[in-house]
């Protein structure tokens, strides 16, 4: 068996697992660049310093790699979606999420990719995203709720703005990673709820 | 020189028109599928009953079938998006091609998955969605200043509202696509139009 260039030495716990995240954030920059088809296992070895023979060792096949880039997002979700009491997230701290994804380009880049291809014919992200929208949608009308009650300012149930609140978080980022210097991401968000509640969030 | 099967015959003119509609419907239904990275063009000659060979007597490269795909997007845009004076089309004519699209996923998925792969590296549809963002943004502020004026009843001006208009119906088709039972995609683009106006379109 041939023994390939290791430039970093493969150890399992906590070098195992710095290791794994670094392939994840590898995997993540790859699709940005080509979408989740278009990325290659060798393309990911490569940014690590591995050989895709070193990956499987990591990951055994592709879509174990796309499970844990989508894993690494759920998790960064909870976090910035729980508060410290464990309640879900108030609507200011909505617009901090906001605030912070105009700063991760390359993050939102990588999920807007993979949101778009979830939707062709058998996509392994296609589960995910479906229920992923559900909780959300979920999650959002309680934090609406937690705010207003069973009726918005507007008249409107937290159920029927909760889609919403979700539909022009990603239909910002498009426009956003399409034109950042034309698109203000945090202020149409601000604005948005201004529509929501113009008293409480002016 | 080889003399592949041709089932139906290719001549220029009317006959040629109709049969580069056919080709530009089967490469969408080939990107709703794969993306446009992952189409080929012998999926979309296939689909037609042509060879690869013959499919570029009509279009010369992959690239110039995805600006035919645009273009013809372009084309029905206009044909939602203008009424017959020649102005553009009021908010309520808003709602009609949302609920268009309800009955077009076809369509819809094709354009989502383009605008998913578009913001990654070097993409063509790129430039494309950029304007097109850039262009429909303006023209939706022109549909909102001609119903409401230089305030919407929220006090945010026309500019403000329109990139939010734009991103909610971009949004909601993802949520719609990925459920179309959960998500009743018409039903919340009208309590979005109650956001921006509880009287006039409530």
């Amino acid at each position: 068996m041939p023994n390939p260039p290791r430039p970093h030495g493969v150890r399992h716990g906590a070098r195992g697992q710095a290791r794994r995240e670094e392939i994840v954030r590898a995997a993540m920059e790859v699709i940005a660049e080509r979408g989740y088809r278009g990325a290659s296992l060798a393309a990911v070895a490569e940014k690590v310093g591995l050989t895709q023979q070193g990956l499987l060792h990591y990951f055994p096949s592709k879509e174990d790699l796309l499970i844990a880039v989508l894993t690494m997002r759920d998790e960064w979700d909870r976090g910035d979606r729980v508060s410290s009491d464990g309640n879900p997230m108030t609507v200011a701290q909505t617009v901090g999420v906001v605030e912070a994804n105009a700063h991760r380009s390359a993050i939102i880049r990588t999920f807007s990719a993979l949101l778009g291809e979830s939707v062709t014919e058998d996509h392994p992200a296609e589960p995910y995203f479906r229920e992923r929208y559900r909780r959300v949608r979920g999650e959002m009308a309680a934090t609406l709720r937690a705010q207003w009650g069973d009726r918005l300012p507007s008249g409107l149930t937290p159920e029927e703005v909760a889609p919403l609140v979700v539909a022009i978080m990603d239909g910002l980022q498009f426009q956003w990673l399409h034109d950042p210097e034309g698109v203000d991401m945090p202020a149409s968000f601000r604005a948005f709820l201004r529509l929501i509640d113009p008293e409480a969030l002016a």
